[in-house]
């Protein structure tokens, strides 16, 4: 069995694109539609080991991505600090002694950052 | 010749990683130490076309791996955001009327933003 975990998820949206098309197609069906591997197999009219060999070569793949890349550890560490900042404004917003101008400043800021959030966000 | 861009050597910043070893090097001497195809050429002992060869092949790879994963062009509108999250900081920071604990709140906030920037900075 090949674990579902949530961090081969966030590969597979960070890097999917990259495998190939066969390999993208089983990934998602077995990590974000939660088909099993004899579903998959059935589907696709091929043996259930087929399947399980395709998708553990594109974990690897996902893995190797990532560990040149390190780019789903740095979106974990930037959401992080996205959060931290969500929750100061939030603060500042309670505050409510930072007078019109800053106040209009902070629900501006409050706008970037959930920008930034959703751009980002996988 | 091949174009020393700002993108190509954001690609490479982003992406050089996923390319092999001999067009990581070419590259990284290419458009970070700006050495020209006949240097690298004289350097590694084979035909400037050789280089040449390398090095076009290699950003072809780049522009690919951007166009499937849109890392580049997402980091830009995240940096761009960033920077202006940056500026309202500032013009909180120079209202002076958001008492202590508000002037507290938007010192750690600008040091959070700060921090998302150096995190994903290239």
């Amino acid at each position: 069995m090949i674990k579902k975990t949530l961090r081969m998820t966030m590969l597979f949206d960070f890097f999917g694109s990259l495998l190939t098309e066969k390999q993208r197609d089983f990934c998602d069906l077995y990590y974000n539609e939660d088909l099993s591997l004899s579903e998959i197999a059935e589907e696709a009219d091929i043996s259930r080991q087929g399947v399980y060999d395709i998708i553990t070569r594109a974990a690897k793949s996902l893995e190797e991505f990532e560990n040149k890349t390190g780019a789903v550890q740095r979106w974990i560490e930037t959401r992080v600090r996205l959060e931290q900042a969500g929750s100061l404004i939030t603060q500042l917003i309670g505050l409510r002694e930072t007078g019109i101008e800053g106040a209009r400043l902070v629900n501006e800021l409050n706008d970037l950052i959930k920008g930034i959030y959703e751009l980002n966000g996988v």
